[in-house]
């Protein structure tokens, strides 16, 4: 449940995501939540006519159903006093989530244990939480909330409202644009993994490259995103990337790109805008993802490849179709196997009928 | 070794652990050791008839041997003054181990470094370390140990004689059961990876659950264990889960589960009690594994894939008898390639000599 | 570009690598770039005759190019003013890098927010920033430099010219070597993951041994190297590890071994000197990799398993030749099957054929 004094008016919530409201407008409602966990207060959604019915028993204060399925609504959910329709129940049902749990807030402050270098340049409406430290020349824009324990190096850009939960690291040079959070323990900028051998070791190749991180982005905990050799390491707009990824160095990945958890991705690696890729998926180096493709969880994609629209699968990765089709010649092996016993035992018999048959023949 | 004063005698730690002694029993044991490296004041112990042979140059002072085995014990191991008969020696020396290395102990503190809100609970006799900060409304129970740079939002519950070892990151509204032990890094309580997809990007989906982490659970370096959308993530009682694992939103882990590092598990998936899970494995959403499973290392389970008892093994992930037939027959391809050959020549050679034999046949 | 008072001239950089200038040898140079996106002041490199194209338009003031292309190079490359010969390009790239991108550089500072015991023992020279513990009898090297936010336990050696890069974490008794560089949140002697089970759950096996990181070591951000349950943990001289990997109790990985992000390696896997293992590889445990084997991505080792000299791929791993050669296979099983039903179809031809004829035989 939100703070006291955040009560909407079921009204005022259909409003902001234009759904229609049928029953009492005037229904007070505090809080989301699922259909089947909800009392006074909350609104719940279904996505679909099906799910409708789960929502007999529903003591949610509203419900958002999909368009049209208002009437067929209340006769279901007949606790429930307002319907809210809307064309995209789930999308409604996640904005009216921001407006009734928004972030928290924070008063602007320093902690005074933070460490802030003097020539840092943080902006007025900053929150700096306990033992965070802030290095030489870097800069923090208005409404960023940085958390307990974040360590920001020198010569970082940190754009406007940000949030940096506890324990983030980002190094030296590197830049955060506006509206980007960064969960527990990201690290943003740590040297790539690159070195030359020769006859006694390896030998550091030169990682003094940097890191851009562009609007609204969100990066889950503990992932990494290494600097660049030379050069720049990019996360494009609006991507959104879950726990302890790994993205190497130089890669380019574009906007709106979706990366699920332990994914990792080598160096020079091109993502292209809104690519869809699954959890602990593996990238080899210098790989090019084609815009419209979906990539699917555990798989490998080899070094150097492109990547066409479409859905891939396995290691490594193939046409989702080709890979279906693959797995159903594996899976009658053990019929072939039979089959070919089964064509030896004839034509054994035949050979064996014809050595018998054909002496008399000539 | 252990700290001065711990010394126990060899009857003392028996009695412990329901052993029969043989030997000297008054022979002083003050740390655990492996049978190759033991020296000493030492018990380092032997699991099977087979692994005694090893013991012939031990150079502990006490034995744990398996029950019914003291005498050849005896025999072989010369140098041990005192034998230890145990009816499953390796847990016993697990729990000697126990009693002669606890777990370090902190005079109670907080130190001075820590911020500590004002409206925490903090029992008595809980140590605080350097760099922690704890929110507002937490609370801490008695015996727990909260190591450096630990960071606890507000409205933490944390039981009682816990350890959170440095670096830790507890999100808002989390709670942690007694005896629980965290070790450096983990993070409980990030937002769940939940967005809904416009025309124009991706919208957060509320990320506004909890997470409840039971009794006696223990928790490996950087695991993350997300906060539910709605409703709970929960890991039951007496789990223990390696480094690197990530536990997605709304996952219900049983009790007395086991989770090798790195394992991937998304959204809403149910483990149940007992099951064993290998590193590395990677979990769709809405899977639920049964009592009694199995899952080998590397596997990939599909998102909603209901797994019964037993071993499983593969990605997708069946019975492991399947996947050691399947590879049989794999194996077995090369030479499925021969024969079809051969058969298509013999039968060839039959059509030859038929499209010969046969006009005189008619 | 580095800081100001660090320009060399090309003579001076090529005597320390041993090439040969032509052209302009006083062209001063204060940064590396590559070919590309190099500008006055740089110095770019490439690798071979093929890639010399590509120096076209490059506008570098210096371009390292391999033994005997110089001439060539001058040619091609016309706007730049030098050119240095090397036997290695890349490698020769790589030194003048460190050359003129040395590490940052720290004051020796013990910075007023850490905490460090009266007990431990820091050389002078050591840099230690803002929120860093350091425990007990705990010593650390001439040079050192240890950022915001590091936890140190007691009893640690760190040695000289180390860098532990912010919100490191290490536990009591771990040894780290010189030279050694530790990217943000390293996690050096967790526990290991080691319980025994009886009736009621699992009871920890002891976790007291220790780690030895060598010197020259580097470890990418996250990584964990757990401590042994008796012994040692070992991370051999020369080795470089990327983000995310795990490292389990009782390991001993040999000197320069390569190890990209994400693998996970089991308890008491031994790993010989310059092996080299790609990203997201995983080991069973007891695994012995033989010095001359090559690991590819995703690879999984099963338990025991001894690698030997060569190049290896796939889950479970196999000799890369005898993997392509199986996948060469599979691809083929569509044509099987064809082939299969084309050889039936055959044989009943023949059959039917025959069994029509026979009669009149006999």
């Amino acid at each position: 449940m939100n703070e006291a004094g955040k009560v909407k008016t079921v009204e005022q919530l259909a409003a902001l995501i234009g759904g229609r409201v049928s029953g009492d407008a005037q229904t007070g409602i505090d809080y989301v939540a699922s259909v089947g966990s909800a009392s006074a207060g909350a609104v719940a959604f279904v996505e679909d006519q099906k799910a409708l019915e789960s929502a007999q028993d529903c003591a949610a204060s509203a419900l958002i159903v999909p368009d049209g399925s208002g009437e067929r609504a209340r006769k279901i959910a007949q606790k429930v006093p307002a319907i809210i329709e809307a064309s995209k129940p789930k999308l409604a049902f996640a904005l009216i989530g921001t407006i009734l749990h928004p972030r928290k807030l924070r008063e602007p402050l320093i902690h005074p244990t933070a460490v802030v270098a003097p020539g840092a340049n943080i902006a007025l409406t900053v929150y700096i939480g306990p033992h965070v430290s802030i290095g030489e020349n870097s800069t923090i824009g208005p409404g960023t909330r940085i958390e307990a324990g974040v360590v920001v190096g020198d010569n970082v850009a940190i754009g406007i409202d940000c949030v940096l939960h506890p324990n983030v690291t980002l190094y030296d040079e590197v830049t955060i644009g506006d509206n980007v959070v960064l969960h527990a323990g990201v690290c943003v900028g740590a040297d790539g993994f690159g070195y030359v051998r020769d006859d006694v070791g390896y030998h550091k190749f030169p990682q003094i490259g940097t890191v851009v991180i562009e609007d609204d982005v969100e990066l889950g905990a503990y992932s990494c995103v290494d600097r660049a050799a030379l050069g720049q390491t990019r996360i494009g707009r609006g991507t959104k990337i879950d726990n302890l990824v790994h993205v190497g160095h130089n890669c380019n990945i574009g906007e709106r790109v979706v990366i699920a958890a332990q994914t990792g991705i080598s160096g020079s690696v091109i993502i292209e805008d809104d690519v869809v890729i699954g959890g602990q998926v593996g990238f080899g180096d210098h790989v090019r993802v084609h815009s419209g493709a979906v990539i699917g969880s555990k798989a490998g994609v080899l070094p150097g490849k492109i990547v066409r629209p479409g859905v891939w699968w396995g290691i490594p990765i193939q046409p989702l179709d080709e890979y279906k089709r693959l797995n159903a010649h594996l899976s009658r092996l053990p019929q072939m196997r039979e089959d070919i016993k089964k064509l030896r035992a004839r034509l054994q018999e035949l050979e064996e009928k014809l050595s018998e048959g054909t002496p008399s023949l000539p």
